[in-house]
């Protein structure tokens, strides 16, 4: 139980896989690279998936489900599609007993699917815009898995819009990305970049793609959230037509956009410490427990007289409070525990609290022990949640511009990939093969282009030929 | 668009099948047996899960996340289970371009996933009880498919729970089948036996199965949830073991529970009428619709004002209401389209509406057109919401009443099967071959056992023998 954590600086993955474990969050299950999401992990990405439900809902979007199953065909129908995911995909070929005559995909990702349900649905402009999102499970076979991170199967949310103009779909696609920006800055205290990927980094069948970026604590990028505007790709493909207004047949736009259980592998690393994960008090599924202390019996019963009016007080005032009443195990160990959990802020009560009418507040973020007043406590935790939030997103932040950096020679690329990590500005030929020669050398990859307006002024950094584009650079995951 | 409805008096499989697409609430998939669950269909879903989970976690449940891949082998554990599921499953034999060495299943139920997890998360009576539930996806090979009846793939929750003692286990398992009720009678305005299956028709590992069961307007009868005592047979077969206070190593004892996509079905079935389907206010997607009507541009201004702020009062107050502001569509066709997705409420508001300071309201369950003053207006409508609700329960309530029988004989017991169709309550020998024997001769199951104090004093139906039990038949879903 009292699994060790291996320090963050001297083994990340090893730590990473330990904060995971001790944190309850999620362990590996006995099918290779799938997991098992336990409560304390599933609870966090409820708290993730409500406000981007809510969110998709105040701008339009409905949900929908569409069938696990595909048709192998499907996904041959977009060349670039089936290229880059056939190679990833779970084939069904029994059911019921029996051979099936054509062999069924498990969705790596719907747009096969829906673009097929989506060429019936679509006659006419006044079937437009279809604004619809799915929540469910995709399978895509993963050589190196990691518990949320690269998992074989994963939940996620997948928009699917169908647009009448080019325009439509750019601006949808825009504005979800905005969306993943929010629910990154907003909720999980964790800045990112944003932008729009490279040729070779762009979803299999999109136009463009455009993602948000964030920096972990190791200097590694991690891609949080993709928004692709599929142009009129899968539109072709599925044959997705409509009349317009002018009685003219017209092929439809499309996007889709999505997000998955890896934003809660994102949580772990660009705020965890070496006591376990810290969790942001906006997603956090209990944001204050309380520690009952005591020995006597009569101490027993003050104490959790008064802890519990005190837990009922904080939920009624809308903080997700938690009474650890838990008999046989001591308060010492409590502490580890939630610790580990990343839970926000804890409350100790003793009988000596209860004679002073207070309880000792810790920090789970900065470790600072200071007492409150019972009297308006649940408003004074509400402060302290709210400068948990916002100095978990400053330090972030902090952490992201110090290791933001430009280099305009190779060397200088290298050494700043190697030290201090995280995002390198540079400016490139724009070829495709300068990509990969790049990624080859230093294991960097574009994680976002950037706007090119000095490029012409500068030289790739690999080729030396008059840079076409400027990128920001970085190792990822 | 203006497809007909099938009278629901001549060909109840054909309305049945004509008002889910009218009331657009799912369609087939190009896969057969699985389904498109559309917006309004999942927003029905949205409706009925949403209170069950509250339920759940209200009385000390968690959810989690299993994987959807289960290595074949782990069915074959438990005898029982492996001959009740082996015939329905789908096989995945190839994953990432390769062969798979064991093939895997996609989950048609957990038990057997889980069972493995919790083998390693129980040591101690401390970790006990488990109480977790997951929302997924599961996958039965269905060889007659009917949209949320019975289909390939369905949307369920899955409890499965753990605890230290046989007493526990059984009252936890009477527990959530009270939960399904009361989502069955409160929310779906659907009445319902409660009792428990006989063991021919016991869930596959079960020691026993409790059911609720609701009356369909053809007559039939639809298990509507279950659950499961699972005795030690899956502790047994997953080596679920646990050290109790006294020291001593005890096998534990597991439930499991589930209601599925399924509800959805049966909301359609015991509600719905000749004009499309009829939503229980209480988990109608949209509650109340407002139609707009006017000539003029100056009368569109006017009526289009007053609906906005009207629309905006009642979602003030709670109500899901929604204004039908769409050009190019008549007042009459959206009247239509309405009724068949089977809104409670329609407001219409005119001209003439404006200057008498009214709406005219008319109700989806019984058709009756009513004015009702602006002022005041969501207090109004939340008290006929309510009626419709209450009376939603009362009608589906006479209806199970008058179609439930006691017979003495088997000429008695087919001809009320025959006319009026519903429950036939009768005593058999006990035997499943009886059971199975009635079956082929009358489609006829039993769906749940009666209390037996009677029975010695009676006949079988089937063999004459002395009667060992009594139990409620009828033709089911």
């Amino acid at each position: 139980m009292t699994q060790r954590i291996a320090p963050r600086s001297q083994d990340f993955p090893k730590w990473y896989q330990d904060v995971v474990a001790a944190g309850d969050l999620a362990e590996n299950a006995p099918v290779r690279g799938c997991m098992v999401i336990k409560p304390h992990g599933y609870a966090l990405w409820e708290n993730v998936r409500d406000p981007l439900d809510r969110m998709f809902k105040e701008t339009g979007h409905v949900n929908a489900y569409f069938p696990l199953l595909i048709p192998k065909s499907f996904l041959d129908r977009e060349a670039h599609h089936v290229e880059g995911f056939a190679p990833e995909v779970a084939v069904v070929t029994h059911g019921g007993g029996k051979r099936l005559e054509e062999p069924l995909i498990l969705r790596p990702t719907s747009e096969t699917i829906i673009g097929h349900c989506y060429s019936k649905w679509v006659q006419s402009h006044r079937d437009l815009p279809i604004l619809i999102n799915q929540w469910s499970n995709v399978v895509r076979w993963e050589m190196r898995p990691r518990l949320f991170l690269r998992t074989t199967e994963c939940l996620w949310q997948e928009g699917h819009t169908v647009h009448a103009t080019a325009e439509e779909a750019e601006e949808e696609t825009v504005k979800m990305l905005d969306i993943y920006e929010r629910m990154a800055v907003d909720y999980l205290a964790i800045p990112v970049r944003k932008g729009r990927k490279s040729h070779l980094e762009t979803f299999p069948g999109a136009t463009h793609t455009y993602c948000i970026e964030a920096l972990m604590q190791d200097g590694k990028a991690l891609q949080m959230g993709t928004s692709h505007n599929l142009g009129q790709n899968f539109a072709k493909a599925f044959d997705i037509q409509f009349q317009d207004v002018d009685g003219e047949r017209k092929l439809a736009w499309t996007t889709s956009w999505g997000v998955s259980t890896r934003l809660a592998g994102a949580i772990v690393m660009a705020h965890g410490d070496d006591k376990g994960i810290v969790l942001p008090p906006r997603v956090a599924p209990v944001q204050v427990v309380l520690v009952p202390i005591f020995r006597t019996p009569e101490e027993r019963s003050a104490v959790l007289a008064e802890a519990t009016r005190i837990v009922a007080s904080l939920l009624e005032a809308g903080i997700k409070g938690e009474l650890d009443d838990r008999e046989q195990i001591k308060p010492g160990a409590k502490f580890f525990e939630w610790e580990r959990k990343g839970v926000p802020l804890r409350l100790e009560l003793g009988p000596r609290d209860l004679q002073a009418r207070q309880v000792v507040v810790v920090r789970r973020d900065d470790g600072t022990k200071t007492p409150a007043a019972i009297e308006g406590l649940a408003q004074e935790l509400h402060e302290r949640l709210d400068a948990i939030q916002a100095g978990l997103l400053e330090r972030a932040a902090g952490y992201l511009e110090s290791h933001t950096h430009r280099a305009t020679t190779l060397a200088e690329f290298e050494a700043l990939l190697d030290e201090p990590g995280g995002f390198v500005e540079a400016a490139y030929d724009g070829c495709d093969e300068t990509e990969l020669a790049i990624k080859a050398r230093t294991k960097a990859t574009i994680r976002i282009l950037l706007d090119a307006e000095d490029a012409a002024a500068q030289t790739c950094i690999l080729t030396g030929k008059p840079a076409a584009a400027r990128a920001l650079f970085a190792r990822a995951y």
